[in-house]
């Protein structure tokens, strides 16, 4: 099987992104916040571009998540904080969620055999998930306009490593992969503080979201895997 | 200091090109072979772009090098192998010299303050020489055909490595240096074999070229730095 990272969705092969199981990862925060929706009984996030459109796809009932510069929207009932999202208020609830990287990237990749959206917080559940679709797999690091970030590439390397010891067997991966797995090796066993210490996670420590990051930098705390089905995130 | 690293060329900021020292990576073979050439006593490397330029540059005594698909190109002197270009008979000599990565790299840098060619052979007098300039350093991996290949990565998280410990602290870098820089502390210490398990090095292996994997998996060989100097590279 092979597993190709790709630092950003525009680095990564079209015919991938048509074939392959597509696991998009932003990290800090936006996936991390669907994993979080999700597992606190959210009922769908469906990602929009912009708050236009955000606005636009909003029905009754229905509540409007997302950040721009990092703060959440004017008029928006939440931001992007996967710590907001752990509210029991959005029991079954809808939410429209706008960010600046993460919802992109995963409309980009929506064309998929299927999108699954990975974090650290279910980078065991996502690995086998993927897994189970029995198809080559793409990981697509959404990065921050079109830069490389750092936690989406630990977690790329996290994935693959997952992978491996799920399939029982090394996997064929680019060299980005072989990159981030040795990346992610050396980070183990400090990847709050590395996290801490990258582009976004000291944007974020310094406009007072330091406990989003710490929450963010922790694997394996939720066992669900959002999948991309009819244009929405829901449990796979 | 600032000292980012680049995936590729294109990736590069155009203002870094411009304002900071530029150390290219291409470790498989074209930088390493210009640290080889210079150091067994060619005179001066003229990289181009194509076979026809190369032709066009060679003036009398001057040898032709190079590759296409990592062979010899026909007619030429010298193929991109670093272990052809240990002969005596290359003393005092100009190679006019194309490859398909690396020689392209370093002409599309070659607007930049200070263009200085870096390979694992060369790594500690590379970071020295580049912090010697007493600027800013944009560290660029050549890449093979704009896609990331993990030895130029490798020698880009050993530069800053280098560069932090000769600065006596560690240096401001971007997502992307950080994520070589834990790369290469993974591989540190099996760097031949990780260089011969990723796409070029099995690519070369497979073509006969294992020998020159090897070679080009030496840290700090040489002592010697070779410098852009009117479109010439040249010993620094």
């Amino acid at each position: 099987m092979q597993v190709d990272v790709y630092a950003s969705v525009n680095d990564a092969q079209p015919d991938d992104l048509l074939t392959r199981t597509v696991i998009v990862i932003d990290v800090l925060r936006a996936t991390s916040t669907i994993v979080t929706a999700l597992a606190h009984g959210c009922r769908a996030i469906v990602p929009a571009e912009t708050v236009r459109q955000a606005m636009k796809l909003q029905e009754a009932g229905d509540w409007l998540g997302g950040e721009r510069s990092c703060q959440k929207i004017s008029g928006f009932h939440l931001g992007n904080s996967p710590l907001e999202y752990r509210t029991p208020e959005l029991a079954g609830k809808r939410v429209i969620l706008t960010t600046t990287n993460g919802t992109r990237a995963i409309r980009e990749a929506q064309t998929a055999h299927l999108v699954l959206a990975g974090s650290l917080l279910n980078a065991s559940a996502c690995a086998s998930a993927a897994l189970s679709a029995e198809r080559d797999i793409a990981i697509v690091c959404a990065g921050t306009h079109d830069a490389f970030s750092l936690e989406d590439g630990l977690c790329a390397g996290l994935l693959v490593r997952r992978l491996e010891r799920l399939a029982g067997k090394p996997v064929g991966t680019n060299d980005f992969g072989r990159a981030m797995k040795l990346a992610f090796e050396s980070a183990e066993h400090r990847l709050a503080e590395t996290i801490l210490g990258c582009a976004n996670g000291a944007r974020l420590t310094k406009l007072g979201f330091r406990e989003d990051v710490l929450f963010c930098a922790q694997t394996d705390r939720y066992e669900l895997v959002p999948a991309l089905a009819d244009r929405e995130l829901v449990k796979f």
